[in-house]
């Protein structure tokens, strides 16, 4: 069944390219020694079964530490892995078609570019948003605009569902977005490019949890 | 629910790469006013969203035509949509995990590159077979050893499933198929890349019905 009470603090979405040759369960294992509450994994590109098989080896590790994973766009993979949820953007499955298939037994994350994109997710079921992206960022190409801090104030304002902002996020903005109403902050290179990815996710983490007490 | 009896005669396999700038729609009309009577809608490096639409609209005329739709790889597509099956490949989704989304909802067509993935197919609850590669051809890569005819009656001998033989098939080499042992042939190129795919999709068909009642 669908886990609730999610922490969606430090949320890690993975990306093998940046990875300098680490493989995705390194990069995951120290990001969650780091402090990394949610992890994303996100494959392009990528052979079905390949996808599956890194899946599994990566929840058999979260599931130990108790960390939810999400899979990015392939709702199928999902299913296969019994992961905790899928995340789908603005070119993925639609949300009702996704909900037609899951059902209730699945987390739904859903990429928000827009206001009116965030209202009609919460409309439509999603069970949080990535507000996407908050910076102009190099890990993804053909992203919407950014939205800025102003951009997810007012998404703030407009929904209630959790917000995970992504893009262009870092020690040394992650503040800012929790400040301006995200509940986590959502990094790829941040993480999976550094040195150490655990010291990285560690820096991140104390970041975060000090915005979020203040 | 699964439908049954299908005529796996002459199988398309769509090639947007091979259309000559066709879509997909106006190739697989073509092919079935020329007697095609299953569609494989085969998409690699596309966005969910354009696979899923691309989905609905050859769905939407083949349901007309009372032709079954098959999705190439992507079980969660052939949900969305509500295909009349999935096609995998052997690095696509394992047929145990696929059993377990589906249950019995949708026929699920198996790749078997050899003697032993097509007995463990069978017993696995596959519904039909993909002989691949009959011959060696240039549409797919990475593709295993061709099993010529002598490797396909060795399978026609071991599986009691319809077979479909891909790889490298036309008009002139059709006919030895379908006598060594096949359902059916399946197409990429003979029908996407020819110019007029109706015309050559007729021409396939009759050399193949010829050979069916021989």
């Amino acid at each position: 069944m669908k886990i609730k009470n999610i922490d969606y603090s430090l949320y890690l979405v993975t990306d093998r390219g940046l990875a300098c040759g680490r493989s995705n369960l390194e990069v995951v294992t120290a990001a969650v020694d780091g402090g990394t509450t949610v992890v994303q994994l996100r494959e392009k590109d990528c052979p079905t079964l390949e996808f599956i098989q890194q899946a599994q080896s990566i929840k058999a590790f979260l599931r130990k530490r108790n960390i939810p994973l999400i899979i990015n766009d392939r709702v199928d993979i999902a299913q296969a892995v019994k992961a905790d949820g899928v995340h789908l953007g603005q070119s993925d499955m639609p949300l009702e078609m996704a909900k037609g298939i899951l059902g209730n037994t699945m987390i739904i994350g859903i990429s928000a570019e827009s206001i009116e994109d965030a209202i009609t997710a919460e409309k439509g079921g999603a069970d949080y948003l990535g507000i996407s992206p908050i910076y102009a960022t190099p890990t993804k190409t053909n992203t919407a605009p950014a939205l800025g801090l102003e951009g997810l104030r007012e998404i703030r304002k407009a929904v209630s569902l959790p917000l995970v902002g992504i893009g262009g996020l870092n020690k040394d903005n992650a503040a800012d977005v929790i400040r301006n109403g995200a509940d986590g902050v959502a990094v790829v290179s941040a993480i999976v490019a550094a040195d150490d990815p655990a010291a990285a996710a560690r820096e991140l983490k104390q970041v975060i949890n000090e915005a979020r007490k203040a």
